[in-house]
This record gives C-alpha cells, sequence and structure tokens, in this order.
C-alpha cells in the first residue's frame, strides 16, 4: 500500500524544505522528496538544494576567506599590523566551506526530524490523479515508490544555464558547482557573464591571485540594478579592484586547449581571444522541469521553463501548488522561503501573502550591494514623481573606523507622499543594511520615519538616517 | 555692541553641534560655543565633544585594528590563511585613529559653513539676562567676549569620574582619554569598572598582548543589560578571551610604583594586590555644569549633577534647554543628538519629541551586543505577561560562513498583544542588526510582523526573523 501524505513536496532547497517544515507545524501530514547527493561522499541525498549546497552558502564561506585574504594582502598596512607574506592554502578553505554546508545540509534532516517531516529519497514526478489525490513517483536507483498527496508543491528549482558549443566539464570549464571547487588558484581565470555568480566568484578568485577576464554580453552592467549603484560597484570593481570586465560581448568558438582554455570573441567589431587556465560559465539559471512529468498530467509550463502560478502560488492543477526558483521571480532564496511559507499556509486554509515589491536583493562581492524597492529607471519609467537622497560612507564616523568608505546609500521617497518607494546600497555590510529598509517599507514608512528614528551611533546604519534626511535636503552629517 | 543669536548652544558634542545645524536649517541664526581643544597640536578649538575626540570614535578605530589583529593572529588559520608573526605598530595604529579623528571634528567645521552655525572658540556660561534675552559669557585666554541669546541650548556633555584616591595622570593611570593613546601595549593592565568603556578598552589591549584584569565593584555584571545576554556576554569575555573580570571587588589604595601601579583591593573578605603597568579608571562619567554659572542665574541642577529637564528637555529657566550627557537619561551620543533635534525643532516652533523607549543601546565588544526596549527583568518587574524568542547566531549560515557563530538575538513580546518589548543581541555585527528592531518597535510593531517580513539570505538579520518566529514557537531553522 502506498504512503499517502497531506502534504508532498518535490525538491528540498530552500523554498521546498521550508514549505514542507511549515505545513508539518500547521498539522499537516508533509513529506519533501530530493534526489541531488551533490558531492556527499557517501552518495546520500542532501538538503538544502543548490543554495546550501552550490550556491548561496558555499559561495559566502569561500567570499570571507578570500576577503580576510585580501585585507592581509591589502588593508594591515594601514592598521599598522604587519605581516609576512599572507599564504592561502585553498584545501583547507574549502574544507572550511564544504564542513559549513555538511554542517547546514545535515542541520535541515534534524529539522525535519523536529517537525515530523518524512523525507523521501529520490527524484518525485507526477504518475497521474486517483481519487482526488496525486500519485507521485519517487525514483531512486531506478526502483520507483508511489505516494499519494492530497497537495503538491514543486519546488525543483534551477540550474546553470549553459550555452551550447561550450562543454561545461566542471573541471576546467565549469558552471557555478565546479567554481566553488577549484584546488587552487587559477592563473588566468575567464568568466563568461557579469551577473551575480560570476561576479561573486571571480572576487574569490582575483582575492587569491588570480587574473580575472569577465565577458558580458549585455551592453550594459548589472542591469537590474540602481543606476547610480551600478555605476559606482563599475568603478569600484575595474578601476580599483582590477576585475576585468567586458560588456557587449559577442561569444565565438571556445575550446579546451591542452593548458586551458580558448575563447573567442567580438568586442566592437574586434575578433578577439582570450586564453585562460579556467573558465566559469555564468549565463543564468534555467528552472528544473524536465524531470517532473508535467506533460503527462497538464501542468502548464511557459515557453521560458517556468511553472505558471497565480499570487498565491497556484497552478494550473487542483491542489498543485509551486515556489521558488522554478516559477518567475527572482531567483532568490528567500523569495522561495517566502512562498514556500505562504503555500503551506493556504494549504493550511490561512490567508498566506508574499510581497514581492519587499523583497531584497543581495550581491555578495566587496563591496556588499544590496536593494529592495523601486530603482530609479523603473520610477521614471512609471511616471511617478520622486525625490532622492544620497550619502556616501565616507561621512561616516563607523565606516571611517573600520577602514572602508566605500559606496553609499540612496533612497527614493515619493514626491508627493514621501513614502518611501526604493532603498539601494553599496557599501561594505549593505547585506545587513537592508534589512532595515525592508522592514519600513513593510510599514509603509515615509522618508520622515527614518529620518525621525534614532540610529545607534556610530555605527553604519547612520548613512540610511542620513539618506533619509537627505530625502528632505536636511542631512545632519553631510 | 554684543553680537545676538536666535540660539546659542554651549557645547559642540553631538547633543551641541546638532541641535546648532538643526535649528540653522530651520531658518534661526545659530552659534555654538565650544572651548575644548583636547590634543589639537595648534590648540585649536576641537568640535565633535567626547564621542568624536575621545570616545566613540577613536575605540571604534582601535577596536577595528586589534580586532584586525586577533583575527589574524586567531582565525586566519581556520580560513587556511597562514601568516608569520604579525606584528603590530601601535604608533601606526595610534595615527590612522588620530586622521579619523581629525578628518571627522574638521568636517564639522564645514558643516557648520554649509548651515551657517557661527562657531564662538571658548568657555561658555550664563552671565545674565537683558531684554528677555540670555546673556552668554565666551571666555578664551583669559579674555571674555558677550553674546545675547534668545535661546540657549546646554549642551555640555560629561566627563571621565574620577574617585578620590587615585590620582589619575593620564600616562600611567588613566581615563579614557588616556587609554587612547598608549604608546604600546602594556604587559599586565589593570582596569577599574567593568562597564562600557572598560570593556571596550581592555578588550583592545588585551587583542594587541595585555594581560588584563578588571576590578569591579559592583556585585553583578553589566546591570543595564539583559540577564541572557549579560551570561553569554561573561562567558565569552572571561573564559574565551580570558578577560580577568573580577566582581564585587572594594578598591583600596592606589599607587604609582617605580614601574607601574599597585592597586590594593578586597575580594569576598580577602585581600588582594594587582600589580600592573597601566591602570585605567572607567568608573562612570559626571556630567559637566561646574563651569555654567549655573547657580547665579538659577538653573536648576540636580543633586547628581544633572540639569532638570522635562520631557522636552526644557530647564526651569524660560528659553533654556539643555541635551546629551547634561541631562538624565542614558549617556549615548545618538540619545544626545535626537534631543539637539528635538529642542531645535521646539524653537522652531515645531513639535518635536524623543522616543527613550526606543534608543537603542551599543558595546562594542566583540561578540558586539546591542538592545533596544525592555529587559526580562524590567518586564517581570512590571509585571508584564511575555514570550520570548532566542535564536543562536549558530545555526545561521552567514554566520557560518564568516566563521563567527558566538552569540544570539533574544526578542521579547507581549503576551497578549505580541507586540514587541525589547530586543536584544549579542554577536558579530550586532550594532547594525538592532537598526531593523529600532525601527519595528517604533512602528508598534508585532513579533508576527518581523516574522512575516522578507529578509535577505545569507545574513545575520535571519536570526532576527528566526526570533521572531521563535516568540510564537514555530521558528523555521532551530
Amino acid at each position: 500500500m502506498s504512503k499517502e501524505f497531506d502534504v508532498v513536496v518535490i525538491g528540498a532547497g530552500p523554498g521546498g524544505y521550508v514549505a514542507a517544515i511549515r505545513a508539518a507545524q500547521l498539522g499537516l501530514n508533509a513529506a519533501c522528496i530530493e534526489y541531488n547527493s551533490y558531492a556527499d561522499p557517501k552518495g546520500e541525498v542532501r538538503l538544502g538544494g543548490t543554495c546550501l549546497n552550490v550556491g548561496c552558502i558555499p559561495s559566502k564561506a569561500l567570499l570571507q576567506s578570500s576577503e580576510l585574504f585580501e585585507q592581509a594582502n591589502h588593508s594591515f598596512v594601514m592598521h599598522g599590523i604587519s605581516v609576512d607574506s599572507p599564504r592561502m592554502d585553498v584545501g583547507v578553505m574549502m574544507k572550511r566551506k564544504n564542513n559549513i554546508v555538511d554542517q547546514l545540509t545535515s542541520g535541515i534532516r534534524g529539522l525535519f526530524k523536529k517537525n515530523k517531516v518524512t523525507l523521501l529519497s529520490g527524484l518525485g514526478s507526477f504518475a497521474g490523479r486517483e481519487d482526488e489525490k496525486w500519485k507521485i513517483a519517487v525514483t531512486r536507483n531506478g526502483e520507483t515508490e508511489h505516494v499519494m498527496a492530497k497537495h503538491v508543491i514543486v519546488a525543483t528549482g534551477s540550474r546553470a544555464r549553459h550555452l551550447p558549443d561550450i562543454p561545461v566539464d566542471n573541471e576546467v570549464i565549469c558552471d557555478n558547482e565546479g567554481a566553488l571547487a577549484f584546488d587552487g588558484a587559477p592563473k588566468r581565470l575567464g568568466v563568461i557573464g557579469a551577473g551575480v555568480i560570476g561576479l561573486e566568484l571571480g572576487s574569490v578568485w582575483k582575492r587569491l591571485g588570480a587574473e580575472v577576464t569577465i565577458l558580458e554580453a549585455a551592453p550594459d552592467f548589472l542591469s537590474a540594478a540602481d543606476a547610480a549603484i551600478t555605476k559606482e560597484a563599475w568603478k569600484t570593481f575595474t578601476a580599483k579592484q582590477k576585475l576585468g570586465i567586458k560588456l557587449g560581448v559577442k561569444i565565438g568558438k571556445v575550446e579546451r586547449t591542452a593548458d586551458g582554455v580558448r575563447v573567442e570573441y567580438e568586442l566592437k567589431d574586434e575578433q578577439k581571444v582570450l586564453e585562460c587556465d579556467r573558465l566559469i560559465v555564468s549565463v543564468g539559471r534555467i528552472p528544473n522541469t524536465d524531470g517532473l512529468n508535467a506533460d503527462a498530467v497538464g501542468l502548464k509550463v511557459s515557453d521560458r521553463g517556468f511553472i505558471e502560478v497565480d499570487e498565491q502560488c497556484r497552478t494550473n492543477l487542483a491542489n498543485v501548488w509551486a515556489v521558488g526558483d522554478v516559477v518567475p521571480g527572482p531567483m532568490l532564496a528567500h523569495k522561495g522561503m517566502e512562498e514556500g511559507v505562504m503555500v503551506a499556509e493556504c494549504i493550511a486554509g490561512q490567508k498566506g501573502h508574499v510581497n514581492h515589491d519587499t523583497v531584497p536583493w543581495v550581491i555578495y562581492t566587496h563591496p556588499e550591494i544590496a536593494w529592495v524597492g523601486k530603482t530609479e529607471a523603473q520610477l521614471k519609467a512609471a511616471g511617478i514623481e520622486f525625490k532622492a537622497g544620497q550619502i556616501p560612507f565616507a561621512a561616516n564616523g563607523r565606516a571611517l573606523g573600520q577602514g572602508d568608505t566605500t559606496g553609499f546609500v540612496r533612497m527614493y521617497a515619493c514626491a508627493e507622499t514621501d513614502r518611501i518607494l526604493g532603498v539601494h546600497v553599496i557599501g561594505n555590510n549593505a547585506s545587513e543594511l537592508i534589512a532595515e529598509a525592508v522592514v519600513a517599507m513593510e510599514f509603509g514608512a515615509c522618508s520622515e520615519d527614518i529620518a525621525r528614528i534614532c540610529h545607534a551611533h556610530p555605527t553604519l546604519s547612520e548613512v540610511m538616517h542620513e539618506a533619509a534626511l537627505a530625502c528632505d535636503k536636511r542631512p545632519l552629517h553631510f
């Protein structure tokens, strides 16, 4: 007899495992299906998805280690600290990263136990509908088990997009998975794609000594971000950090050579060649829907491969929901988690909701970039009259104390109502500073609210305070 | 003929300079009086008060430098970074600190110019009342000039409390001023007082190699903080960081010796002696009112030396106001700044207000400590039923990535209404994380609000999110 659940979640990434845990907390009998064992030495299924295994978490571990190495090489001197010839043991750095991933992925197993979520190891797919329940196949090592589910939540995530003529082997030509596991810093690193992943991983290896060239097809840089931020980021990454970023590139032939990779490309009608030891291909991610047997049950998938959903993540099929990277919207772990909570609550009869207008974005370069709400271009396109307040970290005592004054906070507020419409931060700790702005925007705050709220001194958050004051043209410290 | 102003501010610390700038922004003719030149090489008056010259700002600069040195010595190894024998050049460290102070103090001169605030160099005091205006004496190098003011804002700040039998020379026996200017790490450092300043400066010199003993008269540790925080801080500072903190100490005879200081003290009825090379005396601060000529004009000063004020910082005298450390309340720069803004706005006919319930506290040890609102003890004493949510940083992916998982976030919410009553953070970056909690509390947020607001992943702010979820006993990641 097949097992029966109130909720079966397909995929144990951030959207999926959170949905399963929340469903269980609400008294539903929940299971979560996962097949991917990533690099697990015992071949055991690993929970946490891309984010935890080959995305956010391992990249942040490497970014931290490499940033400390960078500080030792370049920042220590101003503090009066001398160290002789800092050396990085990439093996130790990688082991630390792996330990963190191990700890968190097994932590999710613990959370499943604590919350009584059943883990089903295998590839989940739709096998049909019986008695108003969904039949779900769980296939592992050629064997298939079936479970029945009143509700199904598809949380199958995304994977790196590969280019047709570039054979990713994850040794020399790598996507995010291989690039997180280099055994040493390549002398010459090529990166195709100057998006978040390309910039973060390019930064890691640049700090560890690689000469990095990033080739981007788009004519503009970080086009999702605010233009003021982009300009500052471009200046910092190229002029200060010497990341060789080339925009408007057309990639030609890419081939393995005896000692690396040869990339032909066209830049402003000129034919060029990049010779490098390793190549990272980070040209976006595509949703994982192919293993789902979606067609057989009539699950609607868009031309671009995303599962179509309404505002509460309902698909076209009764009691089938989808969350995270596999549905439209920014591919951000926390967006998937919020959707997972919403869907679990909707299934339990509550009124779940995700405010997509206040989902923060973060890029973990150094300086970090974070924002929430609208960019200047979006406001202009929408014809909204706004005022802007921008304050540099260079005017802030804490930033000076930390020896890190790059960047600024830029805030937009409605010209008529003063309501905050967008907050954009580039600078050290931007990822944490944005939380205040998200909370403020969730409460419909005006710039005057932030201007009138006490901010601890000396902190970087005072720059947020001053940016709010600057919206009213009355900064106190600038 | 004497000069005449709408507003004369006595004291150019955070409360004073901000009050003067805000008054000028509101169209008032404002002046600010300052006499202290601190260690200015040319003997010029320096703006920014204790905070900027010998308090928050220089201590944070030294805390940063010493923390990097600590990381080089102890944290690098786990990242795979090896450095040979890190050395700290205290002279360079001090010069960087001095440069930051110089930059900020001259920055305030720039802000005065930009906002058209007149700087009057000298010691300000009351010289009488004429035609409904206050006559203020500005004395410098024995010469006195008088100015007339419709409104006076007293912002004279505070100074280190000294003990009767301990002669502070700021070379061997030091208060905060001397302790920020040591020419090298003492081998054995004694500290009297385990408050914020003692802990911060003790930490700086401990990291640079001093053996640190802190003698505290009170029987309990950091009694203003939440008990859970205090317990964690005690464990971290004493067991991990080896700060030798002794509580319930009665200080006896303190005398200079040939090679340092000898401190006799009593601990649990035992007589003990501490021999050290340098001694920091950090036993609180007292308000600066003695030079004001307060008695002559009848300005009410309490037994403890604070100027008595109402909720809007009005003193007992018409059109005389007082803000910052010289009035009751926590001696925090940002509290003084908020009061300065409030008073300037009240003078300009606006409705100024400071919400003292949402003024955040920060201690810049490592881990940092920050809180806003009520402690558990305060809630119990007030008979308020509450629920608590506490989540450790050890459960957070960003903290693991940063290799720094000490501490936790603890949130209190009203048992009946769910309104957030207090948020307490001990951990890396607590000073910045608290900003979100302050904004939330200003909006009267419930724990469920924070629980339902999207927090970027992976960030430390997710621990705040989880603590809010934990108030409802449904954390997702713990």
